[in-house]
C-alpha cells in the first residue's frame, strides 16, 4: 500500500496551524509534541528509533532518498504525511532559508528515573540553565564526546523548544535528557555510584586539570548569570574552575562544559 | 560644570530612533556606530578606554556609581547623555528584561593591519563564520584564555551586530578584531611569524592533543555548515581535529574553538 500524502497549500490549514503552535511551550505541552527541522536531523532521529507523528516536506525534498525513508517509516507507524510549498515551510519555521523537511515528534518522558547512568562515563548537569541555545549546544557536545546527556535542574529552559532542538543538531535524539528539581537530583545521584563535579569560580575550586575525574562523573554547570548556588557547590565531590586570563572573568557555559567534557574524556579514556 | 542630561520620554524622539537604527547593519554603517548594552559591559569598555558617543540610562540605573562614572567620562568627551524610561529602554533593546544602561560607540578600524600579533600567543581565525552569537562567544573565550582576538575572513558576520556584542560580553572592547579576505589574511600572516593551525575533520588532520602548538599560533575555524575549504586547509602548518564519539560527527564551532584554545594555552603556558 502506497503512503498517503496530503498536500497543504493554504496557510490556514489546521494541521499546519497545529504544527506552528509547537513554537511555544504551551502548544507543545497541549499537543505532547515538539518540532524538529532538517533532513539530516530527522534522519538521525530515525536512526535512533524516533519516527515522526507528522512529517512535512517540500516537493524538492521529497525526491531525496532519505526523505523517502522518512515517509516509509512514518507511514508504517500510521503517522501523518504532508507535502507543502517552500513558502509555507518558511512560514512554519520562521527561517528565510528554510529546510525542506520538518517533523513533529512525541515529547518523551524526561523524568530523572529514565536516566541510565551505567550507559556513559560522563554526564552534564545544568542548574537553572536559561538559554535553549546553550542547552542544545551542550547536548551536541555530549554527543561528540560520548557523554550520556544533560540533566536540567530547577527553572531551566524547555529542552524541546525550537531553538534547543536546532542547537542540539540531532543530539536530542541520540542523548538522554532529564528535568528535575535540585532535591530530586541529589537524592537520585546519591542512590547510586557517581562523582559530582561542580564548575564554579568559588574559593574552594581547583584548576580543572588538577581534579581526578571518576566515572560515572556528573559535571554540574550553573546559571548563565549567577553561576552555581553555594549550597549546590557544597554538595559536590569536587569543584573545578578554568583559568581566567582576561578582564571579564567569564565564559559561555556551553564552552566551559565543552572544555571540561573533552578534558575529562581525555582522563577517563 | 555639571553634565547635561537630556530626558527622552517619547518613542518618536529622533535620537532614540537613531540608536534603534543601529539594530541593522546599514544603520551601523551610516552612523559609524554600534550599540552595547548593560552597565557591566559599558564599564568594561570604559576600563579599556572606550567612551560612549551616546550614553542612555534609566533613572534607576542612574543612581549606580558605575553609571555616574560613565556619565562623567561621556561628558568629558562631549558625548550625548540621555535618560529614559524602562519602557523605552526595552523598546530599544527588544528585550523583556532590558538592562538599565545602553551606549553607542564608534565602530573602530578593523582592517588586518591594526592587529599586533606580538601582543598574544594565541589567535582565532574564522572563515565565513555566519552566526554572530558564535563570533561573540569565541571573542569572549579569547578574553578568558588571554588570546589576542578573532580575525574574520571572507563572508563572515558583522562583528558589531547586537547579537555579537551581547554574546561577547564586553570582550569586543578588550580583544582585537579584524576582517579580511582569505587572500589578504594569508599575505599578512606570512609576512611575519606565525603558526597556522586549521581545525578540520579532513584526512590530514591529527588529534588536537598530538599537535605541537607554537606562538604566535593562529587557530583557524571553518564555516558552521561547510567547515574549512580544502584550499585553506592546504595552506595550514598543521591540521587538527577533536575526537568524535557520537552519531553526528559535529560540534558547535565556538565550543571547538574553546577546547582548542584551552588546550593550546595549556601547552604554550
Amino acid at each position: 500500500m502506497q503512503p498517503r500524502i496530503t498536500d497543504i497549500t493554504s496557510p490556514a490549514n489546521p494541521v499546519l496551524k497545529a504544527l506552528k503552535a509547537l513554537d511555544d511551550k504551551r502548544g507543545r505541552r497541549e499537543a505532547g509534541q515538539f518540532l524538529a527541522e532538517g533532513l539530516r536531523v530527522c534522519t538521525e532521529a530515525l536512526a535512533a528509533g524516533h519516527v515522526p507523528d507528522t512529517l512535512l516536506f517540500t516537493p524538492e525534498a521529497e525526491r531525496h532518498r532519505l526523505t523517502q525513508a522518512l515517509i516509509e517509516a512514518t507511514w508504517d507507524r500510521r503517522g501523518t504525511i504532508l507535502r507543502t510549498t517552500p513558502q509555507l515551510m518558511q512560514r512554519l519555521t520562521g527561517k528565510d532559508n528554510a529546510q525542506g523537511v520538518a517533523a513533529a515528534y512525541a515529547i518523551p518522558d524526561i523524568s530523572l528515573g529514565r536516566i541510565d547512568r551505567s550507559t556513559a562515563g560522563l554526564w552534564l548537569v545544568a542548574e537553572n540553565l536559561k538559554d535553549p541555545g546553550n542547552f542544545g549546544t551542550m547536548l551536541r557536545t555530549c554527543d561528540a564526546t560520548g557523554a550520556g546527556g544533560v540533566i536540567l535542574l530547577d527553572q531551566s529552559c524547555d529542552p524541546f523548544s525550537v531553538e534547543a532542538v536546532r542547537a542540539s543538531m540531532g543530539a536530542l535524539f541520540s542523548r538522554q535528557v532529564a528535568k528535575a528539581s535540585g532535591a530530586e537530583f541529589f537524592a537520585w545521584l546519591r542512590a547510586g555510584p557517581g562523582q559530582l563535579v561542580g564548575a564554579a569560580l568559588s574559593d574552594s575550586a581547583v584548576d580543572y586539570r588538577a581534579h581526578r575525574y571518576q566515572a560515572p562523573c556528573f559535571l554540574m554547570m550553573g546559571n548563565e548569570q549567577a553561576g552555581l548556588p553555594a549550597e549546590y557547590v557544597a554538595r559536590c565531590d569536587g569543584v573545578v574552575k578554568l583559568p581566567m586570563h582576561g578582564t571579564a572573568d567569564s565564559l559561555n557555559v556551553a564552552v566551559c562544559a565543552g572544555v571540561l567534557l573533552y578534558h575529562a574524556l581525555d582522563q577517563l579514556g
